[in-house]
């Protein structure tokens, strides 16, 4: 077992790590930028070191100093967290060349999967559902009927330097092929100067569900059944829960089993994710894979009693994982608490806190890094807590997040609390009935917690 | 189901009856006296009543104005809490009379177990093992070694007026005992002017062991395995924990079906708990029956994921509960955090709160009703915190206990938190190896945290 690991990652995450250190008794050294140096990781940890100015780029993600600094306190191995570092590639063959145990997966899984094109064809040949489509640009309007007709329709017809809808058309019939297909061009050359087209099947009313994975170094690569991420705003999740109030028994061991054979299949090694949209009619399609630990672990270490932290250190250890599947026992949902203002399009709302009331009791989890007097600094992301309620089902572990919502005390800047609020009321919420979708037609009324209470 | 509840309670116990009561929907009136004017259970809660001055005699302990704040609040059922009114038949009988439900059992069934002779006798009638002994006094030397021997040696002589530790003897073998005799009468008549003795078979290295238990109206009874609450001080329990890392599967069932029986026999119903001491010898003996909810009632909860407070308030309202034993899933500890001061034996220590930190993070849960700049009120119980940890194993959970405790901070009084970190590092307490003696001989370094930290 390392005898101290590095943490190269601040906020929530970082102080996650530094307690799984603790309980394993390894020793810590936190990184911090100048921004960070009042911050909670920096004093739970049993070293810290100075890597560099706010920005991320001369700090957090400063791989010459982080390796300096791992090397000067003597760590032999670094755990990235999440975002930063923690999918680049080079930072973990630097790691490997320095001797400094690289708490992940190994440079070539990492450029694997992070390419989206690389990614798509290894899961595709290892048998994983991909979304059918034309692999690469179109060369005609025939070809493209074709291939649609073959995928089946509705598809959508996308512009291959596009973005933001530009150039984008669902197709619903056969008959209607030849027009989008005029449309999409047109939009597309307008846009972007460039006309070419690709086509896939249309996801319909589609859902993110990801499977958990744990490998270990000797070829072993187990499930933990998945989280439902829908629940996003642009593309950012904002509530997972697991187990997902979509899937069955039966689909649950069939995306378990594709993502253990995709993981397999690149000799993954340490915790990772297999991110998949499934559709209305319970089809199943790859999207893509995080090699790190989720911001949404928690909800899978609460219904699975595994500390998946620990078990990412143990594995990058060399140590063994036991020979099963793990499925929910109960329920839990995690609600992301950000530095936002939700009645303001989610604008950041940095500050200091001046008052602060974490919620507690039976089922309630609450990973954070602030405090009371805490300064959020605006450089980086605006999530300031995860709060995590479990309960024996869906129904149980919702009421606990409301009250544990409705006990939160942050005061000083605008939070998500809000927003949260509402959506645990929401009657098609309530009912797990939501694609990623949801959040477009939500309405969130602006009535402020503070008008509620009085 | 009940539309409004009054928790006849403050501190920890009110906050964690209010947090239940809202994830089922129901209404809560507080009631304080006024040195808890601004405790957290008066925040928290839908409505407050004022009922009395400091002293728990004037309000906590006032029956006629807590009936008549439940009447002026429309509340139509009362939630006792532990301590104070919730053991008191006749405060069951009076909420009867007024028709409001008393959440607990029937007055018949609390005076039954509220009585250790009659309590004791009930238990022996049903067949649950009760500690051998004269069940009176001894009327002569021949009479009481006569029984001894039919008991087995050892056995303890007590005074019946006694108290203290006086006039009591424990007797090794059928030759000693005139002696022991003889020195007995003698020390009870000096010190109470009374020389009657009983005796009882001596319970060699004594565990507390309990089991939950839970009983519907319906006639169904269930136990929810055991806590182990060994670690004690003068009879106060501190340290809590389950599965107990002394009992086999086999005597889990025994006692749990002991237990039961026990329950059944004087058709009981709510949420209680039946005491047992355990000797080394793994033979169990009933001690108490508590009809209430316990202090340490967390622990269950972590292992078996039931909500004990939404049960006790489920039966009252008439509900069936399952027909299911329940068994740890895992290991959770408990350690009271009382305003003590553990290197001044203990003496209290009320004052305000100048900063607090709560640990968080996988597998901590802290039912407090303490704040930064809360001031405890010298009037009432010391115990201002419960830190949860659970685990998948004992060890886990004693390393995150640890790692817990190491997190909290509390300025401005002294707690017991220096005496639980020590109690986590013990080698016996590590390796299990407790009875109700251990404190007797832990010897607590005088080193506090403060200084440990430097």
């Amino acid at each position: 077992m390392f005898n101290k690991i590095l943490i190269a990652n601040r906020g929530e995450i970082a102080l996650r790590i530094i307690r799984a250190c603790k309980e394993l008794g390894i020793a810590t050294v936190a990184v911090y930028s100048t921004a960070d140096k009042e911050s909670l990781h920096v004093n739970f940890a049993d070293e810290a070191v100075c890597i560099g100015p706010a920005t991320s780029k001369l700090s957090y993600l400063n791989i010459p100093h982080i390796i300096a600094a791992a090397e000067l306190t003597n760590a032999n191995a670094i755990h990235p967290g999440y975002g930063f570092l923690s999918e680049n590639s080079s930072f973990s063959r630097i790691c490997q060349e320095h001797d400094i145990k690289f708490i992940g997966p190994s440079p070539e899984s990492i450029s694997k999967m992070g390419d989206k094109a690389t990614a798509k064809d290894t899961m595709k040949k290892a048998g994983v559902p991909t979304i059918p489509g034309s692999d690469g640009l179109l060369t005609s309007l025939e070809q493209g009927l074709v291939l649609a007709q073959e995928i089946g329709f509705p598809i959508i017809l996308k512009a291959t330097a596009g973005g933001g809808g530009k150039g984008m058309k669902i197709v619903q019939h056969a008959d209607a092929f030849a027009k989008a297909w005029d449309e999409a061009r047109r939009e597309a050359q307008a846009a972007f100067g460039n006309d070419g087209l690709y086509l896939e099947k249309l996801i319909e009313a589609p859902r993110h569900i990801e499977i958990q994975l744990m490998a270990d170094q000797h070829g072993r690569v187990v499930h933990l059944s998945e989280r439902d991420c829908s629940i996003q705003r642009r593309h950012q999740k904002l509530v997972e829960e697991t187990p997902s109030p979509f899937i069955t028994e039966e689909l649950r061991e069939q995306m378990g089993q594709a993502a253990i054979t995709g993981a397999a299949c690149i000799g993954y090694e340490g915790v990772g994710t297999v991110e998949f949209l499934v559709d209305k009619h319970r089809n199943f399609y790859f999207m893509e894979m995080n090699t790190r630990i989720q911001v949404e672990h928690p909800i899978t270490e609460e219904v699975t009693g595994i500390d998946l932290i620990k078990e990412q250190i143990k594995i990058a250890a060399g140590e063994k994982i036991a020979n099963k599947n793990y499925y929910p026992q109960g329920d839990a949902i995690e609600c992301r608490i950000n530095a936002e203002d939700p009645f303001k399009d989610f604008r950041p709302s940095p500050g200091t806190i001046t008052n602060l009331h974490l919620p507690g009791g039976l089922g309630i989890r609450v990973d954070t890094h602030i405090y009371s007097g805490y300064t959020i600094p605006p450089h980086y992301d605006s999530m300031i807590a995860k709060l995590i309620a479990r309960g024996k089902d869906r129904e149980e572990a919702i009421v606990r997040m409301k009250r544990a919502l409705e006990e939160f005390v942050i005061e000083g800047i605008k939070t998500t609390i809000p927003f949260h609020l509402q959506l645990m009321d929401d009657k098609n919420f309530r009912a797990g009935k939501f694609t990623t979708a949801f959040l477009e037609s939500f309405k969130l009324l602006d009535i402020a917690i503070e008008d509620k209470e009085e």
